[in-house]
């Protein structure tokens, strides 16, 4: 059984290859990256015409979200070997880090495989279709990003609760727990829980006048 | 290890109480229930005034699929010792009986678990919430019923595909894997899939509408 940062220490890993990247040189490149694209977005979102500022912050929100799921999580789900290979990639040291926060990802957990696959093909095109959706005020723009989060908070429900009643001990210390396993996932919950508030609220007024004036 | 007529035969169930009750035993009440809660509110939704047969036919599958979630699922999720249970009641049975179709049940898999109890706990009381929202008009009716159905849709995809992971070996023998496994699934998938269509284009509709007299 080679040696690994993750827990539980019995987990067995063959053919392990130790993480050559720092914690800084992972996160640091990411957070850049995603500043980046809020920035850019926020910028060429505001030559659109008639865009609300609350709009433009949607789009932001959707591109930076819609970009992890298919750049970040797409290679951990199509590169089961991620942690065997002897010249890792940046995103292939990005997994290996995380599962310092929930080894579950290094050990391919059927569930934590499933969530992410779901993430990548369904709600990462869709993401990235409402920042298209609302620049262009679709009217379906509501109901797709409404959709959207509720896969996120779908699969955040079953990626917690698996967790738990599979024990609640993947993570290799307080501090990687509460950065990467609650931290890292607490804005999935949170923003989706608020856009689709505010989606919900705008849908059912909507509806209320639609009734209103008997459109049916 | 007990017998037991669960694949995989090695699956180990100490303490394994046998069925009692014949499949028909099992499958009759359920189904006869269900057409008698399908009729029943089929004939009290003609006494409110005017709903549509289209509402009428949706509030019975909510009242059938709210009260199968809650009453036939959610003794699954409270009673983790159903199988050995040495009186059990019918509902220790219908899930004995159901495991032949998908083993996990039986076994108690994580993601099964899981799933069923998102859909206990949160699927259950809305499915039974959109009877009432439809049967009083609710503005957000199209909204919750597209929700619930999300759900639904979402945690079956969850199942087959954690199903396939994990070997897609759980079913006893290709009837169960085709009358359980498949057949008893999908409703779940192809009804959820109509009405959430249905909710998603009366509320671009509706969206459209707001927009065009700029109720912004």
């Amino acid at each position: 059984m080679g040696a690994h940062p993750y827990t539980p220490a019995g987990l067995d890993l063959p053919g392990y290859v130790p993480l050559r990247l720092s914690q800084l040189e992972i996160v640091g490149p990411y957070l850049g990256a995603s500043l980046f694209v809020l920035a850019a977005v926020w910028l060429l979102s505001g030559r659109c015409g008639r865009l609300t500022k609350a709009d433009r912050l949607l789009m932001c929100w959707w591109a930076f979200t819609g970009l992890t799921h298919l750049l970040i999580e797409g290679p951990f789900v199509f590169t089961p070997d991620f942690f065997t290979k002897s010249n890792p990639n940046f995103f292939d040291e990005v997994w290996k880090e995380y599962s310092k926060g929930d080894s579950r990802y290094v050990a391919r957990d059927t569930a934590t495989v499933t969530v992410e696959a779901i993430t990548v093909l369904l709600e990462g095109p869709a993401s990235l279709l409402a920042v298209y959706a609302i620049a262009s005020r679709k009217s379906y723009s509501h109901i797709l990003q409404f959709t959207v989060c509720l896969g996120q908070l779908y699969g955040c429900i079953v990626y917690f609760t698996t967790a738990y009643l599979d024990g609640f001990n993947f993570w290799a210390s307080p501090f990687y727990f509460w950065a990467y396993f609650i931290g890292a996932n607490s804005s999935w919950v949170v923003i989706p829980l608020l856009i689709a508030r505010r989606s919900w609220k705008k849908i059912c007024v909507a509806i209320q006048h639609a009734e209103k004036v008997k459109t049916k």
